[in-house]
């Protein structure tokens, strides 16, 4: 490509409304532009790297057995009707009516699309296991865009459907998926974890999120050091460490003025937040008649609560809402200053988290304003129903599956492999006849992939200053020639056509920067555009016999002959 | 690919609710299924034809120097309200409100964003020309959706939008793309013609439409035996063949009892048509004082009126409207056995089509109820206003080029380019900096093909009973390789591997049919999906070395070696 005839709309300035660094760098190397809220028209220089993309996701999918298909944007409210999703979805999903008054949707995602077309298609367990999937526009109709292409309300998808005789089938095809994602976001070059994730809502048994790790990203990732082992934070189990040790001290009441926190207890009375335990007052599921029954939860003073962890205790609602006074009065009790002490006692369930249960001779509220107890200790002086991972994982906590410490990384989730059961081929009756020669309703999985999030991500993860750092297989060129005073100088405009049509012919992407602008122009260009090499063409170097070679890493350029240069290009 | 590993969704039934072949086809062949009307998903058949289409259009394009963008589906309705299309388009354009009642439209084409695209990006007449398209998804909220993804309410469309400083560029670039839809259509293996069109209500001054000839075709298109002359008819011209000769009979009347049509009275005075004159009355522009002039019209009893021709005359009301009994009886005319005798002393304007014009002796009405005349002669029996083109051109007419006669042929419309001059560039104000240092209004061209149009369009023209026969270039896959009774014969099955790998090895895409099917049934399937070439492996030929070969338009098979296969593959 010449640069001349290409669409080279760099932007000095950062944009005032991105916030996060891809939607900067998007714009500013001229990648996209903002159509509307959440509508983004792809500019050349950004439909080179998302052909890229999705070139590599088809080729993997196609590897891995999947069968591509494509369907509609538009999708009838009937099924949705069916699954149930029609009333639930809200308003991300986006209802319209055609011109004959008949209602559709926009559809965010195409599990009721693809299982009416399998419960028409698939007759026999003998089809079975299939993978169906398609790369297409999706719509979501967020109620707050931003991040650019990260959370716009149209993007494109990577969605894959797989159908199954039985468990052991979408297990086989899951693990299929698995290393899937993983060949495509290693082609991609991109650093990601795949994390065991919450299944939500949405049910279902197994579910991997891929992230690439990134510090601006929305998720807490936890890694094991020394194994596979990751999880979304929300998600990773905090094992049990060390045992209690006996009381060596006794129980006292303390004054601890104008302490609100548990924060602010420990530091006035100079002891760690560790030693310390604090109360969260919840609701409980309704009883029969109607109460609501407040549960007391203690964690350690320096952890948090995880809501999810907590939400899936039998005893406690969800969505996770804190007791109301009132509901606290039930109890004769006072919001603030709560302690373990006597709880139980009075009627409430006490879930202790499995770090605050090991503590001895702690700190916590003393049920009396202003004060607080020192020297607690379970059993002799507070009792508890049960202890329960109540809490989110942190930094060096031991990894759950025994083999080293957990790490945390912000990550952007850019895939999600999942698998749905039978939620959506009972709703829409999809059953195939089995080998007994009965009805058997087909067993699920689905696999995604924000394939234009995945252009923002990857530029999360590989920026600098300059602009973006483009991992080799995605970069909308490979390299660029410059050469210097074309205009001026016959051979070095010729030397730059002759390595043009050698690296094209080699196979690589070239762009030829022909443009009649100043060098400094264009390495600013080039480099905010991020293209991995770059060769400058002057007549020095065609006196010596040699190129001016940068990498987009590089801090200096090097003086190479054409065999070295050609190495550091198929480097 | 694995047949046992594919979805093979052919049906031995016609569907119901197919009209036209190709519709018929891709159900049969698996290729599509109807989602709600106008609505099709594509099944993994289909996807394969569909994917090498988008394939070969991306790189013709991209070889013309285009550059490729993506611009959402979902477009501000804003927007179109600038262009004045947002009240005009009707209920093809599909509107709706986000969650935030803002307006959009579902994009049935993208002249307005990429038009806003351009007057934000394009700064300076250096960065013309410049050429932009897409490959994506478009709606048209058709009222009567039909012929399968002929006319469906989702497609894929090509569409680029060209811009420059002046006509003489966007002539060029139309040139361009001229030879580049030949070149696509040409690799597509389609039997095409590039023709004149009208440009319609969308103004502008130059449009080619693409058709693919087909029987089935919704237009005719008239092209010369001897040129490159190609017109849509209801623009060809119709040009004045041979010179009026001297009258040699004189005007007589005779009785025409019960004769509606001038082939019945043709018939009934044993004369051909073509010595016939019939008139047709027609609104003129109204005047000022609000009253509706009469024209007549009179062409040849056998030729048809070209009412977008008549449309154009100056003088002629446009859309047309055959005059009323009450605007006729004001010129003291009854309807019916009108004739041209006496029309112009009335006071009527009277336009003669080129070929009546140079009749001599012919019959016309007689404007007496019953009667009509022989012998009629221009000038010395009936006055005329002007001789004007006004009829549909015939097979048989020469080629206004000059060269050689027209033939008329039946054409599906896939590909459309148009200059549009600076419709778009005026409402939106899209101008740049020109070479004076003024502001430029931009001049455009847009130039579309209907993808998966192309796809039904290409089965239009080539299929047998059997049903499709792909050309080589878009053919889901190139060979079909049938292992006889491969259950019970290893070393049929060996051998049919062995060339499978053999034949991916060089390249083809290759369908092994290993599924647990009667032959009978696969060598169906392989005729309805329309695999240009079969080989079936079987004892025999492995004991003689030879392979079974039928290509698809093959009445009987062939047994060839090796090296006669692969030629015969390659062909």
């Amino acid at each position: 490509m010449r640069a001349s005839r290409f669409l080279f709309a760099t932007l000095r300035e950062t944009p005032n409304d991105a916030e996060v660094i891809s939607h900067q760098l998007m714009l500013r190397a001229g990648m996209i532009r903002k159509l509307a809220s959440g509508l983004y028209t792809w500019l050349p220089m950004g439909v080179r790297v998302l052909n890229k993309v999705e070139a590599i996701v088809r080729e993997e999918m196609n590897k891995s057995g999947a069968l591509e298909v494509f369907m509609p944007v538009t999708q009838p409210a009937a099924l949705w009707e069916e699954s149930g999703r029609y009333q639930h979805y809200g308003p991300e999903l986006l209802r319209f009516k055609d011109r004959h008054d008949n209602p559709f949707v926009l559809g965010p995602t195409h599990e009721e699309v693809i299982t009416d077309l399998a419960r028409n298609e698939l007759k026999s367990y003998k089809q079975l296991p299939v993978n169906f999937y398609q790369i297409q526009t999706k719509f979501r109709d967020e109620v707050r865009p931003r991040f650019g292409v990260m959370r716009s309300r149209e993007f494109i998808m990577k969605d894959a459907y797989s159908f199954h005789a039985n468990q052991q089938s979408l297990q086989e095809t899951y693990d299929v998926m698995y290393q899937t994602y993983s060949n495509i976001f290693n082609r991609l070059g991109l650093d990601f974890r795949p994390v065991q994730a919450d299944t939500g809502s949405i049910g279902g048994s197994g579910s991997h999120e891929f992230h690439v790790l990134a510090s601006s990203g929305e998720d807490d990732i936890a890694f094991s050091t020394e194994s596979d082992y990751a999880a979304n934070v929300e998600m990773a189990e905090a094992v049990q460490v060390g045992e209690r040790i006996a009381p060596t001290q006794d129980l006292q009441l303390v004054n601890t003025p104008n302490c609100k926190t548990i924060a602010d207890v420990c530091t006035y009375l100079k002891v760690n937040a560790e030693q310390s335990v604090k109360a969260l007052l919840v609701q409980g599921i309704a009883t029969e008649d109607g109460q609501i029954p407040v549960i007391a939860l203690f964690l350690r003073g320096d952890h948090e609560l995880n809501e999810i962890k907590a939400e899936k205790h039998p005893q406690i609602a969800a969505p996770l809402n804190f007791a109301t006074e009132e509901q606290l009065a039930t109890y004769g009790l006072n919001p603030g200053y709560i302690g373990p002490q006597g709880l139980l006692e009075k009627g409430l369930t006490v879930i202790v988290d499995r770090a605050a249960a090991v503590l001895s001779d702690f700190i916590a509220g003393a049920n009396e304003a202003e004060k607080h107890a020192t020297g607690v200790n379970w059993q002799r002086d507070a009792q508890f129903s049960e202890v329960y991972d109540l809490r989110n994982v942190v930094e060096g906590d031991p990894s759950p599956d025994g083999k080293g410490t957990l790490q945390i990384k912000r990550g952007i989730e850019v895939g999600h492999i999942f698998q749905l059961g039978q939620k959506y081929s009972e709703a829409l009756g999809c059953t195939v006849l089995g080998e007994d020669g009965k009805p058997l309703t087909v067993t699920m999985g689905c696999y995604g992939i924000g394939v234009t999030r995945v252009v923002a991500a990857a530029i999360e993860q590989n920026y600098d200053e300059k602009g973006i750092i483009w991992p080799k297989t995605i970069a909308p060129f490979h390299v660029a020639i410059v050469p210097m005073n074309a205009h001026k100088s016959p051979r070095t405009l010729e030397a730059a056509e002759n390595l043009y049509a050698e690296l094209q012919g080699l196979g690589y992407d070239v762009l030829l920067d022909d443009r009649n602008e100043r060098p400094g122009v264009k390495f600013s260009d080039l480099e905010l555009t991020g293209i991995p090499h770059r060769i400058v063409i002057g007549e020095k170097g065609l006196d010596a016999g040699t190129f001016e070679y940068k990498g987009r890493r590089d801090t200096e350029a090097s003086h190479l002959n054409k065999t070295e240069l050609l190495a550091k290009i198929n480097a």
